[in-house]
């Protein structure tokens, strides 16, 4: 290791917030709290969306998986998510999903808070979930399938215990260990889960439906027959191009809700439906400009893509409850300068050194610095 | 201040540069040296220009200023940089160009390094324009104006110094004070500086005219009648939308070179001329498929704009030179899982309570938990 940092070098505090830090913070408000919450920030955030310069999220594309930024801002905050989606990861023992995100003043561009945003982005999945839920299944729900029972089913399966009281799970995975996961947790959490021999076994008498599959691929989880009038369908897995849940006969006979609609006709369940396939936008429903259910024998999708504006959503609360709990964690990521014009000067002093010669011929010999501390 | 981690959580550690350790890293290495090499950085990777995903820029614009997100990938690497432009930070006492970025493994999403990028994205624009300075301006240039004395002027400065043997540097601003701080830290570099009394003053009789202004408006810094046979322009501050530094006419007599013309052709001072005006990309100069400066009377134009290519070679660079000089500093960004579909085990062990009513009538009784540790 060299020299540490002079006392002429200073910078701005931005504020901090680490997996553990986060992991902490919840665990302090509890997590079934935080994703009520959550959803609160989500839902009043969806209200003004007018406020919002919004766009589809921009991809960089792999064959192993995909690394997408989603920048979203109002008047005053601009925010961003780094996220990937890597379905293999797991055989490598990492994430398939990992992320992290920015929130910045609109007026100077000064970032204010680095968070990671991969638990964060559980949450605040789970919490549209459950919003959407709230909106769209028949009042009195209380069975859910949830098929996918990989990273994201806890969350999902708090958040609609907590937001809509349900209390009957019914659980499948291609992977009976991933079940077997799921089922301790749900335990320790005092919540109930059965195990099901196959999806359509899990949705048979269900209220709702969760489908949170992670395979890049057009699966086919839910088919047209293991659908019941009046159930609400939470589609969750189907989000990027090429990756889709739903059989088109399911969705075609559905009211469909999504997030964004420029965003949900790319990286949808609806990606197999033609251009004008009917939606509704969730705000809309959230403001009573457009009915969301009508009836209880309709079928609901809520089809989930995750927009930036939920990590919007999601940051401002982070920001807000390390602020009630105190937590002070920064980076010094942006330096701060007596003069902003003279960045040059927020190096340490320098001397020069006239005793090397030029790197490239027929050029002047060059002055070299070396540190003066 | 609320309790500790728990011992049963774990993160990823990505590596971290703040803008102290970056500031205490060039000048352990020298200025001058870090300007050479992240040429050299810069360079190779425009060489190998097929190699790279690029995409324009995704800019969210305000009244006060711009907030950028700048993607950019190899079958290696990913990079971004978060980069703003708010031209009257300064009477905030706040720069008007503050950056960050991430280098990320494209097998995987995991993120590799976070940044600071305000002192290193001085540095590679520098770089960036006496890497094209070299392959364009006449040799034996010694005669440098330089317009606009601002947070850039000392790196181009040094990097032109350093790259072409340039030694007398003639100085204008309209602000006397930004030339003045200038003129000193360049005597700091044993460097000689000629403060003028005007734009016209400091081109007569110059090899190169470098423009690094800072107005977001269409600035007209240089006219015909200031230019001259065989002058090479370095056009660096005509860089967004509706920010322009060169007359139209210095352009229409000039061969213009650009970084990458999708965005140059939005965002520099080519946006003032018509889709079809003839430019070369700098990359075909440096891999010999165009020439550069065909005789010693032609006018040539660097049209810099910064493109994510020369962030990602500048990340690279800072990531080699922190490994070289055995920084080992890091951030807890992501969560380390035993089981990567256990994310919900990250979250220190909780016990359920069953002491709170439901939220909502009609629902019931929630499970709350609370952090036991």
């Amino acid at each position: 290791m060299y020299a540490a940092h002079t006392s002429l070098t200073r910078s701005f505090e931005t504020r901090f917030l680490s997996a553990q830090r986060v992991a902490t913070m919840i665990a302090a408000k509890g997590l079934a709290a935080c994703l009520a919450d959550m959803a609160a920030c989500i839902e009043s955030d969806f209200r003004r969306w007018e406020a919002f310069d919004k766009c589809a999220r921009v991809a960089s594309h792999s064959a192993q998986g995909v690394i997408e930024l989603m920048p979203i801002a109002d008047q005053q905050l601009y925010a961003f998510k780094y996220v990937n989606g890597h379905p293999l990861n797991h055989r490598l023992g990492l994430s398939t999903v990992m992320a992290f995100g920015v929130l910045a003043d609109v007026a100077t561009g000064t970032p204010l808070l680095v968070s990671e945003l991969t638990l964060t982005t559980a949450l605040r999945t789970a919490a549209t979930s459950a919003l959407a839920a709230r909106l769209l299944a028949r009042p009195g729900s209380r069975r859910m399938a949830l098929i996918g029972n990989g990273a994201q089913s806890e969350f999902q399966a708090l958040a609609f215990h907590r937001l809509l009281g349900i209390d009957d799970f019914r659980l499948y995975d291609v992977d009976p260990a991933a079940t077997g996961k799921l089922l301790a947790n749900l335990a320790s959490m005092g919540l109930r889960g059965t195990v099901c021999r196959d999806a359509r076994e899990a949705c048979t008498g269900a209220d709702i439906i969760t489908t949170v599959t992670a395979d890049k691929t057009r699966a086919t989880i839910l088919t047209g027959d293991m659908i019941a009038p009046g159930m609400h369908i939470n589609a969750v897995g189907g989000d990027c191009p090429g990756k889709t849940e739903l059989h088109p006969e399911v969705l075609s006979r559905s009211q469909v809700f999504v997030e964004f609609e420029a965003q949900t006709r790319i990286e949808g369940d609806i990606q197999q439906m033609s251009a004008d396939f009917p939606v509704t936008e969730l705000w809309q429903v959230l403001r009573g400009a457009r009915p969301g259910r009508r009836n209880a024998s309709e079928i609901t999708v809520f089809d989930s893509v995750g927009f930036a504006l939920e990590d919007f959503s999601a940051l401002r609360f982070m920001r807000d409850l390390a602020e009630e709990l105190g937590v002070a964690d920064s980076l010094s990521l942006i330096p701060a300068l007596d003069d902003p014009r003279n960045l040059f000067g927020y190096l340490p002093a320098a001397e020069p050194l006239r005793d090397r010669p030029a790197a490239r011929p027929g050029h002047l010999p060059d002055t070299q610095y070396r540190v003066a501390m």
